[in-house]
């Protein structure tokens, strides 16, 4: 996969994420980007980034499956962390929980334009004792 | 991205899923494959689809997002359809619902090896007034 600049660029990125470099994020992601529909500015994609790692610390991105052309990546993301309680909705109780993400980028000029991202919350809720 | 072989590929695979062809899937699948991490046989996965269809009579894969190289296929898909009841363990009364897949497929000799999706459960959820 390293044959695809973007693939490059876009592990750059998730290095950036794991390092928590987060003052360089504006290499890798636009001013103005859509998460999931909405329009977010860079700042409010840092603060989100930043809260992620203050909920939880041990955060880090592990690529499972990485798919990339010439404007898109398509990456199969792998956590396991331990969150400060309430982790996307859900009360962890200071569990581990491991869970996939599925994420899709637009990028333009190399850089993130749109994120897509389904993240499997039935998977932790099903680890803390609470699912349907 | 018509330029990718294995864009092609998948593209008929969800024609093929589309026009209930299901007799024809041991051309896009292979014998054994993994769903999820686990394993199945092509007549377990065809009875799963078919079982789809029954649950789901509307059923229409749309692609909204294609990822393709050498031998990985990502694909965001987009369903509005109209669930006999029970979807994916949600009561859905009949509604119809719109939720993505984000859907990551391996090949091997230009057929399906190993699946790995998620389903944005809690988008049918909220819009049947089952979220949490």
């Amino acid at each position: 996969m390293a044959a695809n600049p973007l693939a490059i660029v876009y592990l750059q990125y998730i290095d950036t994420l794991n390092e928590r470099r987060f003052d360089e994020l504006g290499r890798h992601v636009h001013d103005v980007l859509t998460y999931n529909g909405q329009s977010w500015t860079l700042d409010e994609y840092q603060a989100l980034l930043r809260s992620d790692v203050d909920t939880i610390p041990d955060l880090r991105y592990e690529v499972r499956s990485l798919v990339a052309d010439e404007v898109q990546v398509a990456a199969r993301l792998w956590f396991s962390c331990t969150p400060n309680g309430l982790f996307q909705g859900i009360e962890t109780s200071g569990r581990t929980v491991q869970f996939a993400e599925h994420v899709f980028y637009e990028f333009d000029d190399l850089k993130i334009r749109h994120v897509s991202s389904l993240i499997d919350r039935d998977a932790v809720r099903r680890q803390v004792g609470r699912a349907d």
